[in-house]
C-alpha cells in the first residue's frame, strides 16, 4: 500500500509498503517497526482504510526528531473499516490514538490513554495514518455520525483534544478565559470553551487566525491591542516557549492555567509568581472522541474553515512542507486512489 | 526600640528604632517605611510585643534583593499584645503575615493573604518582627494557647504554610506523597502531611536532617539511595532550581506536583512531561494559623528539634550570619530585655 515512512532522518513516499492487518496486529502485538520494540498491546484489532488524515504540529516535531519515533506516522483520521469485528464492518470510524495494554491499572480504569506501556498511533511504537490502511484496537473506534462529514471528522482528535480541558476544570458562565494562541489548537480550544457558556477571550498575533476564531463566536484581541488584565482561567495554546510567562501574568490569584502545547525545548520561567499566587496549573493532552463527535454532529463547533488544503497521499512531502509554512491552516491528506 | 533594619543594602542594629503605635497605624494607614508607600491597610491593629522572632530562608533571600523590602524584617513571631483591643490585652498571641486591605473581593471572601492592596509583614511594606514590637491588624491575630510554649508557637507561621497543602488537595490514607527537600520547609511538610494518613516519604541530602525528619515518624530517603518510582502527589521543598525536575520525574500520570518553595532566579524546565502526563501543579504559600495552633496544642506534629540556636535581638546580624550557614537549623532571635 501506499504510506509515508518516517525513517528517523528522512521523510519518504513508499508506494509498496506492507499493509497492516488486524490478525497480524494480533498475534504480533502491534505493528512492528524496523529498530523500535514491539508494542505490548495485544488487544483485538480492526484495520480501518484512511479516507482523509490530518497533519498536526506534533507530526512536524516528529519531523525534527520528538520522540524518537520510526515508521508511519500521523494520528489524526477518517475512515471505514475494511477488517475486523461484523459489527463495524464498514462503517465510517474515527479512531483514538494511545493503544493501551488492557491490562493495567490505567487501562482497568479507563485511562489507557495515560497506559505505562502504550504505544501511540504514529507518534511511539505504532504505525499511524498517513497511509491507505491504518490498524486500530477495536476499543479504541468510534463510529462517525452520518450527518458529519469526512472533512468535519477527521477533525475529531484534535477537537477531543481541545475539550479535553472541559473535563479537567468546571467552567461556570461568568467565568473569564483567556486562550493564548490563535493557531489550529488555539482555535479547537477557544470553542470548545465557549460551550461551557464561560466569557472566551483569544489572544493572538495574526489578524487573519484571530477573524476566523472571532467568526466562531469567540471574542479575540490582537497581542498589539493587548492591555494586561487578570483572568480566571489561561489556556496556553500558542506552541512556544514564551507564551508561558505571558500566560502567569494573566492569571488572578489562584486561578487555573491550562498547558495545552508541548514545547520539545526547556522553558526558562519565574515560577515564584505560581507559589505566591497559588495558582494552578493542568498540563491537558488527549480528550474524549465521543464528546468531540458529539460537539460536531450538533454543529456546536465550526472547523471546515481551519482547513487550508487537501492534498492526495501521494503528494504527502509537498503537503508536509506546506503544513510547515508558518501560519498554514490544517493540510489534509487524501489516501482514496482515484 | 531596638530592632534590625534593612535599607535596602545593609542590615544594621538600630537601638533606638521609632516604636510602631496602634493609633499611628489606624491614621497613617500601616507602618511608614522610608522610600516605600504608605500600606494601604487602614484595618484595627495592635502592638505586640515580640518574646520570639524566627529567621526564615525568605527573610535571607530578602538581605539578597528580594521583593525591594526596605524597614524591619521578620514574619515569624509570638509575643504579648501590649496595646490594642480589651479582650487581647496582655494575651500571648501570634500574627498572620498578609494585611490586606479589608475592601477588596479576595478580603470580603477571606482571602485577605491574595489581596492585591496587601502589605506583608516584614516581606512588602509593613515593618516586622525583628524589633521589641511591631504592629499587626486584629483580624490578623489568634492568641496561642496555654499549653503551647514560646519556642514552638513562635513555629505558627511556618507550619500553618506547610498545612495549607492540606487545604488544597483531598489526600486519603492509600496515597503515596514524595516530600522532596529535607530542611525546615521539607520537615513541616512531611510532618503536616502526616496527619492526612497518608503514606509520607522525605527525599534529601543530608543525613542529619533527614534523621529528624525521621524521628517526627517520617519514612526518609538519602538522594544517594534514591531509586526512582513514581508518587501520587510530590511536595517541591528544595528551595533549589533543580528540584523541579526531579520532582516532575517522580510523579505518576495525572499526579499532582505541591510547589511550595519561591526560587528567587528562573527554572530551566521541560514542562512537555506535565503536558503529557496531565500533571497538576499546585502554587502553595502562605496556610490557616488555626490549624497550625491546633496541631501543636495537640502535640501532633514536633518543631523544637528543628531550633539551632536563640540569639538575643542585639546580637541580631550575628544571629542572620549564622541562619545563613549552610545547613542551619531554625535561629530564632529573643526580643525581651533582661
Amino acid at each position: 500500500m501506499q504510506a509515508l515512512v518516517w525513517d528517523g532522518r528522512e521523510l519518504r513516499f513508499d508506494p509498496s509498503h506492507p499493509p497492516p492487518s488486524s490478525k497480524a496486529q494480533m498475534e504480533d502485538g502491534g505493528p512492528r517497526i524496523e529498530g523500535a520494540p514491539a508494542s505490548r498491546s495485544a488487544l483485538p484489532r480492526a484495520v480501518v482504510k484512511v479516507h482523509l488524515a490530518g497533519i498536526c504540529s506534533t507530526d512536524l516535531q516528529i519531523f525534527k526528531g520528538y520522540m524518537g519515533f520510526k515508521g508511519v506516522p500521523g494520528h489524526e483520521f477518517v475512515g471505514s473499516v475494511s477488517e475486523g469485528p461484523r459489527q463495524l464492518a464498514g462503517k465510517r470510524v474515527v479512531g483514538e490514538i494511545n493503544f493501551g495494554c488492557g491490562e493495567c491499572d490505567y487501562c482497568r480504569r479507563d485511562l489507557t490513554r495515560h497506559c505505562p506501556n502504550r504505544t501511540v498511533m504514529g507518534i511511539l511504537n505504532a504505525d499511524g495514518a498517513f497511509a491507505e490502511y491504518v490498524s486500530v484496537p477495536v476499543d479504541n473506534i468510534h463510529v462517525v455520525p452520518e450527518s458529519v462529514p469526512d472533512e468535519e471528522a477527521v477533525f475529531t482528535e484534535p477537537l477531543a483534544a481541545a475539550l479535553e480541558i472541559l473535563t479537567q476544570i468546571q467552567l461556570d458562565p461568568g467565568d473569564e478565559v483567556l486562550v493564548l494562541g490563535d493557531g489550529k489548537l488555539g482555535n479547537l480550544c477557544a470553542q470548545a470553551l465557549r460551550l461551557s457558556g464561560a466569557k472566551i477571550t483569544a489572544l493572538g498575533k495574526h489578524a487573519d487566525k484571530l477573524a476566523l476564531i472571532k467568526r466562531a463566536g469567540v471574542r479575540t484581541i490582537q497581542l498589539n491591542d493587548w492591555k494586561p488584565r487578570l483572568f480566571d482561567v489561561v489556556v496556553e495554546a500558542t506552541g512556544s516557549s514564551t507564551g508561558l510567562e505571558l500566560a502567569l501574568s494573566a492569571l488572578r490569584p489562584r486561578g487555573t492555567l491550562i498547558l495545552k502545547s508541548t514545547i520539545a525545548g526547556n522553558h526558562q520561567v519565574s515560577l515564584a509568581p505560581v507559589v505566591i499566587n497559588e495558582i494552578h496549573i493542568i498540563g491537558s493532552r488527549c480528550g474524549p472522541f465521543a464528546d468531540a463527535l458529539a460537539a460536531l454532529e450538533a454543529r456546536q463547533v465550526s472547523v471546515t474553515p481551519l482547513i487550508e488544503a487537501t492534498y492526495s497521499l501521494n503528494d504527502g512531502l509537498a503537503a508536509v512542507d506546506h503544513a510547515a509554512h508558518p501560519g498554514a491552516r490544517k493540510i489534509l491528506l487524501s489516501a482514496i486512489q482515484d
